[in-house]
């Protein structure tokens, strides 16, 4: 049973879509990943999850490891027993957490050293270690610890953290090929592309890391705060550079204009906190652009939330109530607008999907985009 | 078709089964409602509620006359189309509100004058107001506006507001008949009891409201700290004052030891924060007492939340991860507690219903007791 097979390719683009195998699920690609940071996709139970067509989330491994820790998890046999989720769980490593997060780090060529942003205490992960946490999270995809530097961070910093991250990916698989899963079931483990927005650096990165011949590859660095045409371009040199018959994920992107644009550049996989984060500040997501249900015009809207959106809820409640939800901070809202909001990302890359094996890919992206910015 | 009829009655209490009939919903009594200040019961979905079995929820006029006001109200036909419950609706009629959350208000015989909580407003209430704004809520079962002292208030004031209560009453029972029901079905009121916990004001106010002849009876001014002695010994007078035949309601209560002691002493209808607000903050109740799912000792229990619940979620996850969600500050965790807190309430109302009609009250509520006090 291979790990991913490319089901079908678009003539005109490089999107295809593939079918990404664990021991938990079957994943139908191009795919989003909902983000459950804290052994939880925020304010779900694992059964909306389930009903909104998801079988493989995103965790934290850095938060997961603060809490509630490995060794719980292990008693639980890991993030799946203690969550209640029978899907399949992809854990980023923590590199970008202990950048974006701590307010202290410092990293050494055996690993880094950082301040908990819960308690600033002391912690100091190394690549094996990483591999280690996420053995015991039971993660079916886990990401090797790279060093992940900010957009506006200089060639130097970026020609390191290049230089660190392919020696600590080699280290993280060598680590789980050591030691094997933790668990009855195989864990997969991806390398990160790093090298910011240069593409010397980048190609230097992807090469580096592709003779690990690893089972799949990340693009790690973007989606930092660089501009987006560079964000794009990025990604267009690395669709040149990484291996076809290898699910490709691109972490941390994006709108549904970047996804569109990312899958036409041969990404399989996307994970973004905006469908969830935007959706508990009250932004919901439609076909015909966002909408920010506080805006005082909804207050007598009576219309349904979005009757183009799968998700019951959506085709339940108005856009008058949702906005009284939001103004009364209730929890409700917080709820229905997360829903929602996954559910038009996961209607996005089904159509996506659908339209790249009916070989309509290409205008069928270009229409979503005109009606999307309408 | 009659608005309540008595089923069974037990032969060692006043306990007793009915039915209760709403255009909207057959309740069966002793019943709790769940609270919905602002439209919502919260954290949970109407399709939720439903679920657990309730069809009877309560909601709060002053709270709703805020936000979102009545004129939006209307354009739904009342709140059940603007929250989406075809169950029947209870409204408080805010007397309670403007004495506990605004720091301004001011009596005279017409109404009430006080403070917005919300933004320092001035607004006035008067008998007929308060019943339009319920006609306008669309409220199956309606209050009349009450004067409710604090528990610590002299006899001069407890007197006052049983004479104010009664003339309001009357006002608003007849505000109703002059103006009839807003919508297309029946719209029921409840005068307020109130004379603190002194027997002589407590006759007097049960007298004066027995004189109008009313749909039902609710006791109010209980609850609001007085000692649970002189609360029991209350509820034990008004028992053998209010009449058989009509639906009994005590406002604002309570423990699942207070549902039981007064459902013995002739009460239909609860209501009460506490499944709902305590499970907010990690309170769970169960057959064997609260249980603070915060304390430590739950951080590595593995054994499910509650197998004594009907309720899906108490037994699908374990105390370990609902103690982390709390820890974490997640949403879920207010949902799984505010579910299980109102499932625990359901069933402890669906036995007694069970135990009364089978003559075996006494029995059951003893054993009741004995367990959750074990």
């Amino acid at each position: 049973m291979p790990f991913f097979n490319v089901l079908k390719s678009c003539d005109n683009t490089s999107a295809r879509t593939g079918l990404l195998e664990t021991s938990h699920s079957k994943i139908d690609t191009p795919c989003f990943m909902p983000i459950g940071t804290y052994a939880t996709v925020k304010t779900l139970a694992t059964d909306e999850i389930k009903d909104m067509n998801y079988n493989l989330i995103l965790s934290n491994t850095y938060h997961l490891y603060l809490r509630p820790g490995t060794e719980l998890l292990e008693k639980f046999k890991g993030l799946h027993g203690f969550m209640d989720w029978d899907g399949s769980i992809l854990t980023d490593s923590g590199g970008f957490q202990i950048y974006s997060l701590s307010d202290f780090r410092k990293i050494d060529t055996n690993g880094v050293e950082f301040k908990s942003h819960l308690d600033g205490s002391k912690h100091y992960f190394t690549p094996e270690k990483i591999v280690d946490i996420q053995r015991s999270i039971g993660s079916d995809i886990m990401m090797v610890l790279d060093v992940c530097p900010d957009a506006n961070a200089d060639i130097i910093e970026h020609q390191n953290a290049v230089n660190i991250t392919s020696q600590w990916a080699k280290r993280c698989i060598n680590h789980l090929k050591n030691n094997g899963p933790k668990y009855n079931y195989e864990q997969f483990i991806s390398p990160i592309i790093q090298g910011g927005t240069n593409e010397e650096l980048r190609k230097q990165s992807a090469e580096q890391l592709l003779e690990l011949d690893a089972d799949m590859y990340a693009i790690g660095g973007l989606a930092v705060g660089e501009p987006k045409d560079q964000m794009l371009s990025t990604v267009e040199l690395l669709n040149t550079i990484m291996p076809e018959n290898k699910p490709r994920y691109l972490m941390g992107v994006g709108t549904p204009e970047d996804l569109i644009n990312c899958i036409s550049n041969g990404i399989d996989m996307f994970d973004c906190v905006m469908p969830t984060r935007n959706g508990r500040n009250g932004q919901l997501f439609t076909r015909f652009g966002k909408v920010n249900i506080r805006n005082a015009k909804y207050r007598e809207d009576m219309s349904l939330i979005d009757t183009n959106n799968q998700y019951n809820l959506s085709q339940k409640y108005t856009k008058a109530y949702l906005h009284h939800l939001f103004k009364t901070h209730e929890i409700l809202g917080c709820r229905i607008a997360t829903q929602h909001n996954l559910s038009f990302y996961n209607n996005l890359l089904k159509e996506a999907r659908d339209a790249i094996n009916n070989g309509a890919y290409n205008n069928w992206s270009k229409k979503f985009i005109a009606d999307y910015n309408s």
